[in-house]
């Protein structure tokens, strides 16, 4: 008999050009990645942990255009965004769904380096998965990086996977 | 029908402690996982490739107290060093033998990091394993850690696998 599968959480998170139900380039590599070159047919053999966080920040921006006038306004608010961040679970629990591999997802609102670090060590997978955008220096002054802040601060091994260069946005900000 | 194996590069060291044949703590534990974590029971799925870098100065050390006469002191010198690395290999192939994973192994000599990029370019292997022995901060300016160096440089995605505590040996700088 075989032991415990192998608990692999991969960090997914949604398009900057689409929005949401969209997935971002490199966390659906990563996910893609991870099922071609690590569970392959051993699907038995391990368990996807799903993380999306939620940026508050940039929910509220979305949200520019809107005017709030009851609480009630905010609840719905609050509600939508929840909704198209189970909308980009979808799409991942889907794909393992149908590969038949056993799979966990869940939401969590906040920095994504924090947040992710923190559900590593409530959570304790194996290893963790994140997609990078592959930039250069200069570029990462100003959008900071969540591959790297993981590979350093998580407590369980990292492995971070790169989108290829074809498959980056003209700005490579984008992703 | 199953796609080509995965390829994963496994970089193994010898042990500060008790020398060749004796691998390091910290590269046999990277080797462990991988087969425990990512190969399982798929053996057919996976290819392990170990790579070991043999470190000129170390081998110069560990000769102090030999006397050079003649060119074919030196010739025997290198043989016994790289029998002494051989051996080592032997100890991970042994082990890929017995579980029924495919393998290949190989000396280079040089700087660790360096050769080890090197190879992740030449060989274009799937993702690189390398073993740490997760010394904090202040311990790694004196001892310079190759994993983090391939992590940065390293043309492939890479995991760090480190030791536990209860693996480390008195000295932290040991492995």
């Amino acid at each position: 008999m075989e032991s415990e599968p192998t608990r692999v959480m991969v960090a997914v998170n949604e398009s900057t050009l689409k929005g949401y139900p969209h997935a971002s380039i490199s966390s659906k590599k990563a996910f893609e990645w991870t099922l071609k070159k690590i569970v392959r047919s051993n699907t038995s053999g391990f368990k996807l942990l799903l993380l999306h966080v939620q940026v508050q920040d940039e929910d509220g921006f979305d949200d520019m255009d809107s005017i709030y006038a009851s609480p009630d306004d905010f609840r719905q608010m609050r509600e939508r965004n929840k909704a198209k961040g189970l909308h980009l679970l979808e799409f991942f629990v889907n794909k393992c769904h149908e590969i038949g591999v056993g799979c966990e997802a869940w939401i969590r609102k906040g920095d994504p380096t924090e947040v992710i670090c923190h559900e590593v060590r409530r959570v304790r997978p194996d290893f963790l998965v994140v997609g990078s955008r592959g930039l250069g220096p200069f570029q990462k002054v100003f959008v900071g990086t969540v591959s790297e802040f993981c590979v350093k601060h998580a407590e369980c091994p990292v492995i971070t996977i790169k989108r290829s260069a074809e498959e980056s946005p003209q700005d490579p900000a984008d992703d």
